[in-house]
Order: C-alpha cells, then sequence, then structure tokens
C-alpha cells in the first residue's frame, strides 16, 4: 500500500492473524478499537494478558481454568464415577448448558490426526488413564466430535480404557431435534434407524 | 450459564464487544488467544494500547496518522489544489490502492444522520470549509459513499463550499466494472445511461 500508519496496521495485522478474521474485517475491528474510550481499549488490552497470564489447565481434568482445580472438578455434587471425555473447552461449556449433566469431565485438547502430526502424546490421554487408577470411575462417555479423527480417537480410547474394567460409551447419533428429515444425510439417517428406541 | 471461568468469560465478552463479532466466534478468538504463546498474546496486547495512544487526527486532513500532519498531507509532491472528501479512513486506503490518485483528502468521520443524531458539527465540516481560506483549493470532490446519508452529506457540504468560489464535484456513478448488467439495479442503470460518454 502506498501509505500506511505503523501502530494502526500493525493492529490490523493482529486482527488479521485471527482465525475467521480477513483483512476487512480485521480493519473495520481495528477502527472501531481506536474510536472507543481510552479506558475500553485497555481494558479490552488487560482482558488478553490477564486471560492469558491466569488461565491454565486443572490439573484434574485439564481443562481450562484459573484455578488449580476447576469450578466442576472441585464440585463435591458432581457425580466422579463417570467421566465425559471431550475435545475442546468448549464442547464443556455446550454440554454444560443442557443442564442435565452431572458427571465429571476431562479435556482431551484436540483429536489424534496423523495428518496434522497430532499423535495421542499431544493429547491429554495419559493424564485421563490417570484417572483410572483411584477405581472410582465406572463409565467414561466419549463426547469427541463426529468426525472420522473423533471417532479414530474415541476408539483409542476406548481401547485402552477397556483392560482397566471401565465401561466406555458413546453419545447418541441421530437426526438433531428440530431438524428436517429431508436434509439429514444418509449415515446420520442409517445410524439413526439402527439407534431406534421404543416410544 | 452454570458455570465460567472469570478471566476467560471477560476476554470473550470484549470480543462479543465488537462489532459483527458474535458469542460462538467470541469463544473461539479468546481460546485462540489462549493458546498463543505469551509473548504473541502480549505483542496482541500492545498493539491495542499502543494503536490507541499513538493515533490521532492528522491536523490538517482529520485523517488518522501517529504523526502531527499525515504521511498524504506532508506529501510535497501531491496536488494540494484538490480536496477528496471522503466519510471514513478506510475510505482513503481505497482510493490509495487505485495508485492514480494524486490529490489531498478530508476524512469527514461520518456522514450527516439525523436519524442517529448525527448532525454537521459532529463531523470534521468546520475544519474542511477552514482549508478553503488559504485560496489554494481549486476543487472539491465529494466522495461520501451512494447512500441517502452519503448524498445528502455531499449535498449540504456543496451549499457551503460553492459559494467561496470552489468548484465541487461528485464521484462518478454508473456500472462497477466486471459486474454483470443483468444484476444491476434500476437507480445504477439509469445514472449510467444519464452519465454516457463518447467511445
Amino acid at each position: 500500500m502506498a501509505y500506511s500508519i505503523v501502530p494502526l496496521s500493525r493492529l490490523i495485522e493482529q486482527f488479521e492473524s485471527l482465525p475467521g478474521i480477513g483483512h476487512k474485517t480485521a480493519q473495520r475491528l481495528a477502527l472501531h478499537i481506536l474510536h472507543l474510550p481510552r479506558e475500553s481499549a485497555n481494558a479490552f488490552a488487560n482482558a488478553i494478558t490477564e486471560a492469558h497470564e491466569k488461565i491454565k489447565y486443572c490439573s484434574v481434568c485439564c481443562n481450562l481454568t484459573d484455578r488449580e482445580v476447576c469450578s466442576v472438578c472441585a464440585d463435591a455434587t458432581r457425580d466422579r464415577s463417570i467421566i465425559c471425555v471431550v475435545e475442546d473447552p468448549r464442547d464443556v461449556f455446550a454440554l454444560e448448558r443442557t443442564r442435565e449433566f452431572n458427571a465429571a469431565y476431562h479435556v482431551l485438547h484436540g483429536c489424534l490426526s496423523p495428518m496434522d502430526g497430532v499423535g495421542p502424546e499431544h493429547l491429554k490421554i495419559r493424564e485421563l488413564v490417570e484417572r483410572m487408577k483411584s477405581g472410582e470411575v465406572k463409565e467414561v462417555i466419549m463426547a469427541t466430535n463426529p468426525t472420522a479423527e473423533g471417532e479414530t480417537t474415541a476408539m483409542y480410547i476406548s481401547r485402552l480404557l477397556k483392560p482397566l474394567g471401565v465401561s466406555v460409551t458413546r453419545l447418541a447419533y441421530g437426526i438433531p431435534v428440530g431438524g428436517d428429515l429431508e436434509y439429514a444425510d444418509e449415515i446420520t439417517l442409517k445410524r439413526a434407524i439402527e439407534g431406534r428406541s421404543e416410544m
């Protein structure tokens, strides 16, 4: 570009480095920041450094937390005999929104993906196996994503855990509530038929 | 939500406050920040505070700059007898990308919009009128957006400047290059016909 304003270009570049943000959006966001009151801009900057400094992995379930043990693991009313294994902290948010789930979690922080060079040693699988040692855990629900990688990860972990005498289950496949049967793909429909239940 | 991690929620809220960013995207961006190396996260935070501290309005054209006078206004090779009036600093970026335009700019920072309570006193119109006093300016090109508000703003300013003996022009309307005639709206086509030129 013929002309540029260094601090502005730098801010635009930072926004552009975020996933899903293109150059035009980055420009718009950077200009929005410039139009904020000084305190709001500082609050934004502080939120970034503070979140980055304070948030770490829960020593039990590897979810994100600002304490040693996350609020779910610290909650005595939770059923610790059931562990729900998810790929991402966002999946915990999603499951918590059901308000029906009262078990513990384990966050893998990814899924097995040989194409991207992600092997078992890159995920929190060792920590999950470690949790079985207390003998408290009766069931592990595999709630990895219904993708090829998620399936592989679920399969891999189930083979590790079954010899330890733990029951390993998988979330049900089927048609999403509120969805349209017409638009459901063949594999989902096939799984929905296989998993049908008495009314 | 049943559970939350304070520093993370705060960061998600900050992202959510940006224009066009919803809750899910804000979550994704915040988690992306957490996965950055410490230095990158700090660089992001610094880019925000630095841009906010250093960038101000150019004392001549009111565009954004980190100096007293912006690089366009400081450029001696620019033709200062022509001023191109735009609504937003992004419009200057767009015009500079043509690499054909060698005049000066004036950034209004908005357009007249009585519905949103934006009157002439909220725009950099007084500063524009002030620039006419040198007698150096021969032409003012109104390059506000081709919207109702942009038109009104152009009309308002042209009425202010014409009595000062300055020629006021407007960007040409017509079909966009590379566009499809079939999809052009009626008003654009009408303007394209009105503005036709000898081949």
